[in-house]
């Protein structure tokens, strides 16, 4: 009898997903039936989720064995009640490599200072002005879980002094890893350049405060791929206007799209991007998905669980 | 008897090399009395050279074992006549890091599109733009000496297809390598970015002409942080406009500083940036040139040592 996958996410998505995901079930020796809705919910075997699908009430899901999450983050649905099935996160391989891309490019921009030259074809010849070289400058990556880890390692292998903070003590080759609550002061005081790439939950909504802010190197810049929330945007705008911050290139808000309105936009030392910094690929996320299905169906442990009392 | 060093570059220069060649020269054990001017010209043991400095005629220097210049770059001074004495280059490992930073913030730049955010502060939301990833992108870097190969390996690093051009056969680790000049069309064909980091000799003037941008992937993007003359600017100008490429980035100009009323300037396809891509640094290329000395006062063969007869 053929495996029963509820694809439960937007129609937009299944035109992405039908081909590569049919495709990876087969190459990994499973018998399955997608079905992108159902009167019976009661057979289904797994969900692959997006939290912004109809599926709001797992609890007529009887059979599922796992809920297998299209996204890296999972803040919209591990505060779901209804949830009682093993609950996998999106670990994308081409997800984790654009973000390495992403935070490369725009460190290295704020470190070597770009945008004068960028905004600056005024005919002026602006020379002299050489930045230090990376081994020289101090780049704390918050948050060491795949992104963040994955992060950490490029900026070192580009020659940056960097640090890495996580709640939970890690170890990342080339990187000084720092943990807990003391540790994260520690990796912020005198950084010049702070990649933000933590899970939102409770505890790390607003980590980035004025008195945090304050620990950075004077006229430090903030890259922020992670989530609008970990950041006190009152605060940042503050620290911006004193100069203690020089930039902050953000992906993500409280509300996305970013409202018009927004001070962010209009801010000459904001740049806002549209929530670009990396994208699950379809492709790729296939296969994670066809992986986390053979090992349920062949009784072994599932990949990329989350852990529901910690949030992510 | 000490030896004797003629610091020949401008006054501004010596402010930046006083402290650390002297402490380089007495690192590496040698008796050195550094000089900024002379009126004993045969009583010079090396000259420490700027091609802007005073002494454009060689021929007085009888005693003179090595002209060490303080660049990268030797065009201003290969072609002098009177110069009969060993000429070596500068390759400081600082000069080549900053370069690999400087053309990996402006490979990555353009590889993720950032202009479009970094200019379009207006409240738009330009969402669904994902760059394909590294992988997908070939960069080619024209050039595989010192600064060539070190920028090619960091790309590689990064993730991009990297190809790599040079005159005579090179191997670069994870770097497809091409030579000759059948090899140079070969790397250009599909190539979404292209890195000039070749010296400039009579055979590499023009190098990037108008068939060789005809062979690139459409809407490719050029970054030139090698010498000015390496392309043909009328040419450039022309694919930009016809949308063959989509932006370049020039550090280096056949006249430098690049007059104001230069159409490079004004185009919206082309970022002008004055000439620092990287810059030689004082601390270490000071122990470059004390390394020198040491080799020819023990009469070991000098490091960096320029073939005349191909212009670098």
């Amino acid at each position: 009898m053929p495996v029963t996958i509820l694809f439960a996410a937007r129609p937009e998505r299944w035109v992405q997903y039908e081909a590569p995901l049919t495709e990876a079930l087969a190459e990994a020796g499973i018998d399955a039936e997608i079905i992108t809705g159902t009167d019976s919910p009661e057979t289904v075997d797994y969900i692959v989720y997006a939290p912004n699908s109809d599926v709001q009430d797992f609890t007529p899901f009887t059979r599922c064995k796992a809920v297998l999450n299209l996204w890296a983050g999972v803040e919209n649905i591990v505060g779901n009640t209804t949830l009682t099935q093993p609950l996998a996160r999106m670990v994308d391989p081409a997800l984790t490599q654009g973000m390495v891309e992403w935070c490369a490019g725009h460190v290295l921009r704020h470190h070597l200072g770009m945008d004068l030259h960028i905004h600056g074809q005024d005919g002026i010849w602006r020379a002299g002005i050489i930045p230090p070289l990376a081994a020289e400058r101090v780049v704390t990556v918050l948050g060491l879980g795949e992104l963040g880890a994955a992060v950490a390692q490029a900026l070192a292998g580009l020659g940056f002094d960097v640090r890495g903070w996580s709640r939970r003590p890690r170890e990342v080759a080339g990187v000084a890893c720092f943990a807990g609550a003391d540790g994260l002061d520690a990796a912020l005081t005198g950084a010049g350049i702070v990649v933000l790439l933590l899970p939102l939950t409770p505890a790390t909504e607003n980590v980035l405060n004025a008195d945090r802010m304050a620990l950075l190197a004077p006229g430090a810049a903030i890259v922020n791929p992670g989530r609008g929330p970990l950041i006190d945007d009152e605060a940042l705008i503050a620290a911006l206007d004193s100069g203690q911050l020089s930039h902050a290139t953000l992906d993500v808000f409280r509300t996305e799209p970013l409202p018009p309105e927004h001070p962010f936009w209009a801010h000459p030392k904001v740049t806002v991007t549209p929530h670009i910094a990396s994208e699950t690929r379809a492709s790729t996320a296939s296969c994670v998905i066809a992986e986390n299905v053979r090992r349920g169906e062949a009784g072994e442990p599932f990949l990329y669980l989350v852990a529901r009392d910690a949030g992510y």
